[in-house]
């Protein structure tokens, strides 16, 4: 393809134009670069007289790809595999084009391939048959386009900082646009990639907010930060899951929809179910034990839970993923508190030691403290944490729950006096859990259950269960819960059930409080919150 | 407790007298426990006067396990690791109590841990304290119900054929109840645990129905076959993705709740979100395809997908798990079907060598022949599977898709011809594809889209898209589809977007053809078709 003044490249222009011309630009490139490549192979590159043009067939727009076979045996390295053991080869890279800056017979761009970035010298050269008009070419290109480029790796004389391969850059000889973006992005990358806590006041007048960037998710998760952040969160399931495989637990899968609200009838999302209608479950929580009662002894599921809470806050979505467990012990449920604590201990480690990388881009973005735990991990009681509070000035009632303010303010005196970011909180008043919590054997006002809180906010919530059928009924009638409709999960009792404890882990809390974010959207790929359903 | 004529164990009878009962029991027991733990202490066990019960303090129902610290450090064994090895050892053991048959001085009974049986024997004895009345207490427990044994592990003369540890029995010392089944159990785990192909006539006319299965899931669950079925679904879910992972996929969640049908309106459920309504997600598609436009590069999903299909088949659910993955590739999307096919190829090899025990207990079952498959793989093109049925009498269009019985004798075809049980059919007509299927370069009646079968039913199904927003703008209208509620989607590919293919793979399916099982509901814990939302 040719690139003229008179007709800007296909990749500028409104939708239907760019069509068009897209369609223009595949054909003649598609015949340019098979004449090019007939030539070249039988060596015989020449100048049209009509137009010169040197680069003819090493540069355009490639037709769509559409797996005609073409092109298929060829190699491509990855940009943070460029380093100067590939100097002087030629090698195909194919990344975004993140930013271009051309001036008279050069354009430098910078190449880009999730978070590795490298510089490209487009440069006008007889000896590499780069003409001006491939130059402009590439200099018109839109940025985040994608692009194929066949270029000599050249070791740099001084280090590039602007890059993540600083030691090379490319210099091209062949550059294909693969896949043009919008000449009018609704961000910029660099905009949405600006350091939080820059010195720079000219950074917080581009700052994009956090609607912006949900509404155009798919360019704010290009971010290094962003490829960052959820790859270190497919490692917080990839790990949760391997501990508990290792401590001998079975993944099971426990049904969305359901024909009871499964924890009162409060905060549940109702489905239209053929004729009749449903429920979208707000936790796995009688499935995980009536797998129990099934004989699976530690079972543990990942997957989706719903709560249609109108809360619009930085730690609430209606849609999150649940990293739940539940596991028999013989007789005392501190068994399984600390095996639950130990493989998020363990976590933590998995984290830090194979994540350092993810954590450290994030850290370029968000500037925060690494997070910080003990082994074993620190457990107080509820009124241990009374007390603290009652001595920094808080009084909360014995029989009370701690409201938010009361959590932070307890995570900050915990941080002081432990120094740890973990800690498991035990023996919460039975008046503050669900119907289903064991109380305690020897006061009945308190009862074997424990939350579990990373930088003073609650990532896990659980207890012992009441396994005999006739306390359960008891206690769900005491709370006000209809019988009838959760016979089924009553029933499980009347079978024989080993006692058994478990706890349900907020997934996105946990990426979010590891890395110390402010907002729990920043951890979901597609966030759904009151307001949001959308991307 | 002592257990007498007038007063039957606590297990048996009414719920209400049953509680009563239990409370009494747990008491006593309680008492008798402490006194016996006291007097054995001591040294001082002794009969008592009037009702002489060598055995008292030694069995009787053990109080609520409420974590009171009491036998905390109590070690206990698990039945798969009681071997010659262990000859003339005491041990505690917790498991159920399968069946049991007291016959005068002695009380025979099989305990059960999962999939694992041995034989216990109760047997009056002075020497080891056993009574009369611990004999008959032990012959009333109801089945299924959990206790607790201290027993000698004793080598057998011969081996106990009817157990899983056969070159040991356990004969008991003490014997508690930790929590008793009801006396009439809805199914009994030894009718629903027959093999499906007994010679025996019998057999037949006390097979336990899949209804009633359902009804009963949690005992239904505890059969040698659903122990090992959902153990070895546990191994699918982590081989894909372990072996995607090594891959260098990642893992993302997409959401389930969505503000618009992800392919078309059809079949699609309705959720009532706060003052408006949405809908659950029947794919991960759309979201998959959007992390590859946010440079994901290769990504998978494991959740929960919901089909609001009124179809009552052997085969469908209306919620189901999907494994599901997506992958930019260079030039060709076979790179990307290669991956796929590689990957479940992979999967098949792991299950077979790593869950063969589980194999033959499902095996024992429900009688089976292994899995056959190829590496690598078989891949047949649409035109060859119409050549191969056409030659079998069966004359199906070039346009037309397959019907379930033509899928079905294909696979006996190519089962016949290539011995394979897994094989892809590559090269669907477009007509018969999803709007953002890419056609293939050459026949636009073609697409580069492929099925993949397992035993002659399709587990997969998966394409090339279109990444060209303004060719898939024009696709989806062809199909009907309204542009306006797939705006964000389109809009993702005008940002740049890499070729990119992947596939939905439908997990019940997977596990249900890999074991040659007759029902999906046989490979999902807690089912959902469009006549059951329950347990």
């Amino acid at each position: 393809m040719v690139v003229s003044e008179e007709q800007p490249p296909a990749v500028e222009g409104d939708a239907a134009a760019s069509k068009k011309a897209a369609k223009k630009a595949a054909k003649a490139a598609e015949k340019q670069q098979k004449k090019a490549e007939h030539k070249a192979a039988s060596g015989q590159v020449q100048q049209e007289a009509s137009e010169p043009d040197v680069s003819e067939g090493r540069y355009g727009q490639l037709k769509l790809i559409q797996s005609s076979g073409e092109h298929r045996d060829r190699v491509y390295t990855d940009v943070k595999d460029l380093t100067v053991k590939l100097n002087g080869q030629s090698v195909w890279v194919r990344a975004r084009l993140q930013t271009s800056r051309a001036k008279g017979k050069q354009c430098f761009a910078v190449l880009r391939q999730s978070s590795s970035t490298v510089q490209l010298l487009v440069s006008v050269s007889e000896e590499r048959a780069v003409s001006k008009q491939m130059v402009k070419f590439t200099g018109n290109i839109t940025k985040e386009s994608i692009i194929d480029v066949y270029a000599t790796v050249v070791k740099t004389a001084t280090p590039i900082e602007s890059c993540t391969v600083r030691d090379v850059e490319l210099v091209a000889a062949q550059l294909w646009l693969v896949s043009p973006a919008r000449a009018q992005l609704p961000l910029q990358i660099e905009d949405a990639a600006r350091p939080e806590k820059s010195d720079d006041p000219e950074a917080l007048k581009i700052r994009v907010n956090q609607d912006t960037r949900l509404d155009n998710r798919v360019l704010d998760l290009r971010t290094p930060a962003n490829q960052a952040i959820f790859r270190l969160e497919a490692g917080v399931c990839k790990l949760f899951r391997d501990l508990l495989t290792q401590r001998g637990f079975v993944e099971i899968h426990t049904p969305k929809i359901i024909s009871a609200a499964s924890e009162g009838g409060a905060n549940v999302f109702t489905v239209s179910y053929f004729k009749s209608s449903a429920y979208l479950a707000q936790s796995p929580q009688l499935y995980k034990q009536m797998a129990i009662a099934a004989d699976f002894d530690k079972v543990f599921t990942v997957g989706a839970v719903f709560r249609a809470e109108d809360s619009n806050t930085h730690r609430h979505l209606t849609e999150f993923v649940g990293l739940d467990l539940e596991m028999s012990f013989k007789h005392h449920y501190h068994e399984v508190l600390y095996t639950i604590a130990g493989t998020l201990t363990d976590m933590f480690r998995g984290l830090r030691d194979q994540f350092a990388a993810e954590i450290a881009t994030v850290g370029q973005q968000y500037r925060v403290e690494p997070f910080k735990f003990l082994d074993p991990p620190l457990r107080l009681e509820f009124p241990q944490a009374i007390q603290m509070l009652k001595e920094a000035g808080v009084t909360v009632g014995e029989e009370d729950d701690l409201s938010t303010p009361d959590e932070k303010l307890l995570g900050r005196l915990v941080r002081a006096k432990y120094d740890t970011d973990f800690y498991i909180l035990d023996k919460y008043p039975l008046a503050v859990r669900p119907f289903y919590t064991m109380p305690d054997p020897n006061n009945p006002k308190v009862s074997n259950s424990y939350d579990m809180f990373m930088r003073g906010e609650e990532i896990l919530s659980g207890a012992q269960r009441i396994h005999d059928p006739d306390f359960l009924t008891e206690r769900a009638k005491h709370h006000g819960i209809d019988i009838s409709k959760i016979a089924a999960y009553i029933e499980s009792f009347r079978l024989g059930c080993p006692p058994h404890a478990g706890g349900g882990i907020g997934m996105e809390r946990v990426v979010m409080l590891y890395l110390g974010l402010d907002n729990i959207r920043k951890t979901s790929m597609f966030p759904r919150d009151p307001k949001r359903v959308t991307p």
